[in-house]
């Protein structure tokens, strides 16, 4: 029985040939597990008439009957399988030549290579998952910190997705009702109760509308917190850079890819994802490549959720007065946090007593901390860390908090959002059923298209092209 | 029952976390089905409790109770499997962070992480396969040819393995004959007769000496023919090389770490892989660097099994003739091959009937072949591609043909030799039994480091310390 939608078998490597010591070869389709027993020799049964979920030793052969590898095959059979189709998961040895010859066999046998995310994509054509946990599977594999990963399981194991289908439930039952009325719209009757309606409408807004806020939330745990490096030239700044990511390099570099193609450098503080974005120092600047940079370093403390204003202590006070002054004026204290470093601390050993100094915050109000440190020694940089970490105390998710992490579903939940609001107006203002109605339409659309329900080809090709060969 | 011989449990990642779609882990050890079942929990019967060869869907979930992933885990049991021990392959997704932190979550149920190779020492030391078998693995691996694989892959399946135990028992034979002898020595009686013994011993010696003989064709297969490239300056020579390798180069990059760590390309033609070495033009050297330059290019020379003569069809025939007996002079006839290219071909255009000249070898004897190319227009590479793959026809090998690659199995088997050569003439000229014997013992020695049946445990620290973690 063929449970599939697709009628061709698609093969590829799910780790990368040539690393490692095993390399892993997904086929997955109609035809797969007879291709599989084309390619594969076993003793006694072959692949094809093995049970699922049943791992067999076998023997890949070329054309010339010369042994290329021996292998494992995993078997899985429809539905039951990561596509929802028939499958087998074949693990041989490292070498990208062997991987790359039973895939050539496996070819010649009747499979072709798969394009990137087409597994993923199948299971999702196939009904396995629905499109917000498709896209979970990608967040996943990129998770580089506890909350991002706890994030992405979450939407990966559809919770998002129940969350979704809640609202749309509920919107589905006021829309029916609406356009029965529109069925019967000379007759003049109201099915629906406009009070009830009201309150229904206002939820289902509140909440879409609270999913959506959660994005900025969402964003900081997926990408990392931006926090700014900014201040006076000489205050210290790439030396406390270097000093925070030097203890902690080696968590950085145990997870390769997480500081790729980026210039900012990324360090996870208690199993929060902060980048850290060091800027050019602030002062009166001489020429324009040099004003270019300074312009820069406001546009980056503007961006960020926290700015770490580094003051050199051995400078004057004026100095430094000016150098704070002028950040605190460029810093929106509804959305950003200030902690303030009186960096090169350890030249005043002696004139204070700075160890106790560290025991407390200094000057603590709603949004500034202060704190001494030495980016040189390493003093106070505990306390950093410390204070980093409490300004993100919102980030300690709630289980059953939901996070939205992706900006398509962002950009979709402002639509219904937005939708749900011109839809209650219209109510309240006594509008007509058919305005109210097409507004209704129109969120439930938008929230369709985030799990896939109404989610156009050409957005599907964009989705799954990012992801990698393989999965 | 407990099969291994090691009482503690590894883990680690078989395949690069963070690349690909799935990484794969590996656990193995006496409570290894224990230490997964604690940590991948499964719906009605745990991982402990499944039969051996089959898979199960899991989840694992952190110490606060949060989901790590979902993954899925192939169950193996002692002895039947890669190590020999109970064993585990956990299919995760391909964040390293969520193979850290699985990987972390073993480690507090109880295993370790393995060193590099540790899984296949136990292999070797639980009797899942000889010494000889497990290098092979590290081949296999590293294999980018058909004949390296082809190589690799009977040393892994054990033939050559086996035909050492041929010989050994053979040898066993003889020396238990010659002890015997030893013990009675005093009774002077002579249990093994001499022509038996001699004809013996003679057979096994020149078995071990063509098995030793074989490296320098093995070295071939595995390392790649050495091609230099030599010839009087501005002769064409990198232009060739970036030729050859320019239309082939897909090939090269398939492969990674093919190239890695060597500053020579390597090109695979007909399945054998060739390594290029372009060296500097050959010239009277004007000052002293170009001197080493020079003498550097005639030591490639030397060394290469197929020499490249590049001339410029534009030069004088003095200069050419010149070049090529200054070339002819410093080959060995005897092992190395000479290919004369008259490049730059193109400019001849009109003057000579180039596409005739290519048709045929033009002047073929046991050695040289000579072609006219254009490096430029890439005109007569193709023949050149068959004559460079027609050099090597003794690498296309026989099914049934043991080739050793391995220096340290070359070096035992050289020693091999020389003990045996050394007991054969003692045996000729008539020496007394305990001196044959101890030559006999030196043999067996030298010949069971090879299969590991005597190696000592720094020998084996050095073989498996090259392998990677997770192998």
């Amino acid at each position: 029985m063929d449970y599939s939608l697709f009628d061709d078998t698609i093969a590829a490597p799910a780790t990368i040939p040539g690393t490692g010591a095993v390399t892993l070869l997904r086929v997955s389709g109609p035809k797969a597990l007879r291709i599989v027993s084309d390619v594969v020799k076993c003793e006694s049964k072959s692949i094809e008439e093995t049970l699922a979920g049943r791992i067999r030793y076998g023997v890949v052969y070329n054309e010339s009957e010369e042994v290329v590898d021996e292998v494992l095959v995993s078997v899985f059979k429809a539905p039951h399988s990561y596509t929802g189709e028939d499958s087998a998961e074949i693990t041989c040895h490292a070498s990208s030549f062997v991987a790359s010859e039973i895939l050539r066999l496996l070819c010649t046998a009747g499979a072709r290579m798969a394009s990137p995310g087409e597994f993923t994509r199948r299971a999702f054509v196939n009904g396995k998952m629905d499109l917000a946990q498709a896209e979970a599977v990608a967040d996943v594999i990129s998770s580089s910190s506890t909350a991002s990963l706890k994030v992405a399981i979450n939407q990966l194991r559809g919770g998002f997705s129940s969350e979704l289908k809640d609202i749309r439930s509920r919107l589905l039952e006021v829309a029916s009702l609406l356009e029965l009325e529109l069925d019967f719209s000379e007759e003049d009757v109201e099915f629906a109760d406009r009070s009830k309606l009201a309150t229904l409408l206002d939820e289902a807004a509140s909440h879409v509308i609270s999913l959506a806020s959660s994005f900025r939330q969402g964003n900081a745990i997926k990408n990392g917190v931006p926090v700014a490096i900014v201040g006076a030239v000489n205050a210290g700044k790439s030396t406390l850079l270097n000093a925070l990511l030097g203890e902690e390099r080696a968590i950085v570099s145990d997870i390769p890819g997480t500081t790729r193609d980026t210039v900012e450098e990324t360090l996870v503080l208690d199993g929060i994802l902060f980048r850290f974005i060091d800027t050019a120092g602030l002062r009166e600047a001489s020429d324009t490549v040099e004003q270019i940079g300074v312009s820069r370093s406001y546009k980056k403390l503007s961006e960020a959720s926290v700015v770490l204003a580094v003051l050199d202590v051995s400078a004057s006070e004026e100095e430094n007065e000016s150098s704070i002054s002028d950040i605190v004026s460029k810093i929106d204290p509804s959305s950003q946090k200030l902690i303030v470093l009186l960096n090169k601390a350890d030249i005043l050993d002696g004139n204070i007593n700075v160890s106790l100094l560290n025991e407390y915050v200094l000057f603590t109000d709603n949004k500034v901390i202060k704190l001494y440190i030495s980016a040189k020694t390493g003093f106070g940089l505990d306390s950093l860390r410390k204070a980093l970490s409490a300004t993100q105390k919102d980030l300690t998710l709630d289980s059953d908090q939901t996070i939205v992490t992706n900006m398509r579903h962002f950009q979709a939940l402002s639509e219904t959002g937005s939708a749900l609001s011109r839809a209650s107006a219209s109510l309240s203002s006594g509008l007509t059923p058919d305005l109210i109605a097409e507004d209704l339409r129109s969120a439930l659309y938008h929230l369709g298209t985030i799990t896939g329900e109404v989610t156009p080809d050409e957005v599907l090709g964009e989705i799954f092209g990012r992801f990698c060969i393989g999965k």
